[in-house]
């Protein structure tokens, strides 16, 4: 039991759940659920069937609701927003962080978000609508504008007793004080770990660190990421064009930045989206997904195409039917070992200009190599199995067209759909299954229909 | 230009970097490299072809070795490290954080260890094989053992006092002090933001906070990073079976450890290694996948003989050879749908006991519905293409037939290969296709031999 939960805490804490739901009272799993923290409640919501969600959702303390949505993946929810009525809207998104209240307000029904923002002074709607003026996926939109400022010409002495006034007012996160002139302009930061270790005489500007570059609002929430995956950051300041401070985008928020990120390569190839929740009505998940495998049917469609081009040839050498799928699936294979190097290179910006050229020469030397060996291997099975030579040598010959051309697709089609603006991560692996697929068919049917017959 | 640097500022550095090596002097390189944080010459590092990175790592100050290392992603800092002579590797792995002088150290050559295990006093000794005595993928592995405690008793004013006679020891990430008891029991911590808007004659008991709970050491770092995702951690203390305190674990080891569990799913798909080298050399990136390719092979092999069962068949009807390829690809789609949601799920620990079989029920049902409208439509087309109601009724029963076993092997294939200790984020997808495809052609060819001959 012990060793159980230390290796999944999360699983035992959504069996005990279900346990308590199950033949406890309801008393009881309230209790459990408050205790933990709105991200933890938010991680149980989503691996709940609807119906229990819902209930489970009912329990929890409404104080705790504006949180836990703030944690929960987008299309959890939407869905439990739409059940919620006015006022029990209004009550949980009062006491959010700005940033937090932004993510949230977007997804609200148009009246209640007047109603919001007209509710707030005049300095949090200012602060709230310098948020909302971003796109949700740049630093801008990830900032949060509440900022705890100093100037540099004060002492560290002054500092101390001005936090000590502000006391529980404290943003979370607050690793570093930010320094900006009289005009706003971003200067440096006065780390907390600086501050208590210098003499509280010194000023500010003498122990404030000028090696925290401020982020550009317009910057993608990818950019952001890599910047503090490579400076080790827990906060950083964000500035607007003139340099002037407009708030502050923390590593809780770049975390999940960084958790999407890779959940969008992942689930894209499928035709997925992240925020996809695995317990949605049948309705709505058969309906989305119906989608995909529309696009797949096209695509499925011109391969048997291709394939019906040459009915008479297979008529005559069925052998031909029975080893084509090989052909088309490890181009399929080789072809997405490349596509998914390249797609992880953009998303890393490690592909730009020179290295590009070399990484399509790679590549092609590789699928190349492959083509060789397996083509080798082929033929002798293919040429045992049916008897024939000239099958062996056909194989081989249409699967090295395949798996070189499959190399080429894979470096440069990735490239292209970035550089005209389609994500390769959604659509890259249904173009190249294409390619592959009529590649392979039309090189092996065809060199059979030209020299087998 | 500026908007191009806003867009992806790691393209640019990289393209700016590229011209200089081209055309102006390596003096201008290196000044241009070391300006740069030590993650970001990492990165790079990463993106180059090896003749390049080779040249580039040699204008890397000596003192930033080290921290570029810890940056690298498993093989190229591999590959680097084989061409360092001894004395380079013991210069850079000096004054490094014990937790990436542990992960540097496991990477270097016996000999080496030893010296530098040896020349390490008497504590720092001690907590690096602490540190060595967990797996690198546990709570233990990820720590850092260097931290700052304080006693619960003392007051405020003391604990700054002692925080001033460190001064640049202050371990990176501290936002907070671990409480500790005489015997080293873990009892909560002191946020530094606490610490500088409290009473300086206040004692730590009355401040510390208590709600951070310690992460057991052998918990596994998926744990870990859902532990900090949900409650937005910055830092948190690990203890051991006792709940003596071992280290802690900072937010930036997190990110990587979020980062690459998001590429291990992504690439492992494609039967790629998240460390895996973009520009690793050609022959051994063409081994490496070559594996991949076998395995494929031998599955392609395991579908070409199921076909072949039926060569009569297509003999007789060659129109079942140009359609039998789009009842095994759709049947593929489906079930990667299901594969990529429950390979996220069982990731995110929020698949476990009765929600599975929700799951379960849910992915037949969407199966079955997607089955119904999309055999339809082939049929439809089918049908009028073939211009044969046998065919349109054929496809379409045995398109059905597939997509719903293979929403089924979706979702029971991860969660048995998770159950067994497979990792199903490699492993899943090449099996999964092996099924659909044996099915869809099982079903497809087998009902036409029974009722269409």
């Amino acid at each position: 039991m012990s060793f159980q939960a230390a290796d999944n805490p999360e699983d035992t804490r959504l069996q005990r759940l279900q346990e308590v739901l199950d033949s406890g009272t309801l008393q009881q799993a309230k209790r459990m659920l408050n205790a933990l923290h709105p991200g933890e409640i938010a991680h149980l919501l989503e691996a709940l069937p609807i119906a229990e969600r819902e209930i489970v959702w009912g329990l929890v303390d409404e104080e705790n609701d504006g949180e836990v949505l703030v944690h929960l993946t987008d299309e959890v929810r939407a869905d439990l927003i739409s059940k919620m009525d006015r006022a029990e809207l209004l009550a949980a998104t009062e006491g959010l962080d700005t940033d937090d209240l932004a993510d949230l307000i977007q997804e609200l029904p148009h009246t209640i978000t007047r109603e919001i923002i007209e509710s707030l002074d005049l300095q949090h709607r200012s602060r709230l609508e310098a948020v909302l003026s971003y796109p949700e996926d740049t630093a801008g939109g990830l900032m949060n504008p509440d900022t705890l400022t100093v100037r540099p010409e004060v002492t560290l002495d002054v500092v101390m007793r001005y936090l000590r006034r502000l006391k529980s007012q404290i943003p979370p996160h607050t690793d570093n004080l930010i320094v900006v002139n009289r005009a706003g302009k971003y200067l440096g930061v006065l780390f907390l770990t600086d501050l208590v270790t210098h003499d509280p005489d010194d000023t500010v500007v003498e122990i404030m660190s000028l090696d925290l570059k401020a982020i550009p609002a317009n910057w993608d929430d990818g950019a952001v990421a890599n910047r503090f995956e490579q400076h080790d950051l827990v906060s950083a300041p964000v500035v607007d064009d003139e340099g002037l401070l407009l708030g502050r985008i923390t590593v809780d928020d770049v975390v999940d930045v960084i958790r999407e990120e890779g959940e969008h390569q992942f689930m894209g190839q499928a035709g997925l989206s992240e925020d996809e929740d695995m317990f949605a009505p049948v309705m709505i998940s058969a309906q989305r997904r119906a989608l995909w495998l529309g696009v797949n049917l096209v695509t499925a469609f011109l391969a048997s195409w291709v394939i019906g081009m040459f009915e008479e040839t297979i008529e005559k050498v069925v052998a031909l039917a029975v080893l084509m799928p090989i052909v088309a699936s490890m181009g399929g294979i080789a072809g997405s070992q490349t596509l998914t190097l390249t797609i992880r290179g953009i998303a890393l910006g490690q592909l730009s200009g020179k290295n590009t050229r070399w990484l399509i020469l790679k590549e092609l030397a590789v699928g190349g190599l492959n083509s060789m060996i397996w083509a080798a291997v082929v033929a002798v099975v293919a040429g045992i199995w049916f008897d024939s030579t000239d099958i062996a040598l056909l194989i081989a010959v249409a699967m090295s067209i395949n798996l070189v051309f499959a190399a080429l697709t894979g470096a440069i089609l990735p490239l292209a759909l970035d550089k005209i603006g389609i994500d390769p991560a959604l659509a890259g692996s249904v173009l190249l299954t294409t390619v592959t697929d009529i590649v392979g068919f039309l090189a092996f049917l065809g060199l059979a229909t030209l020299f087998l017959l």
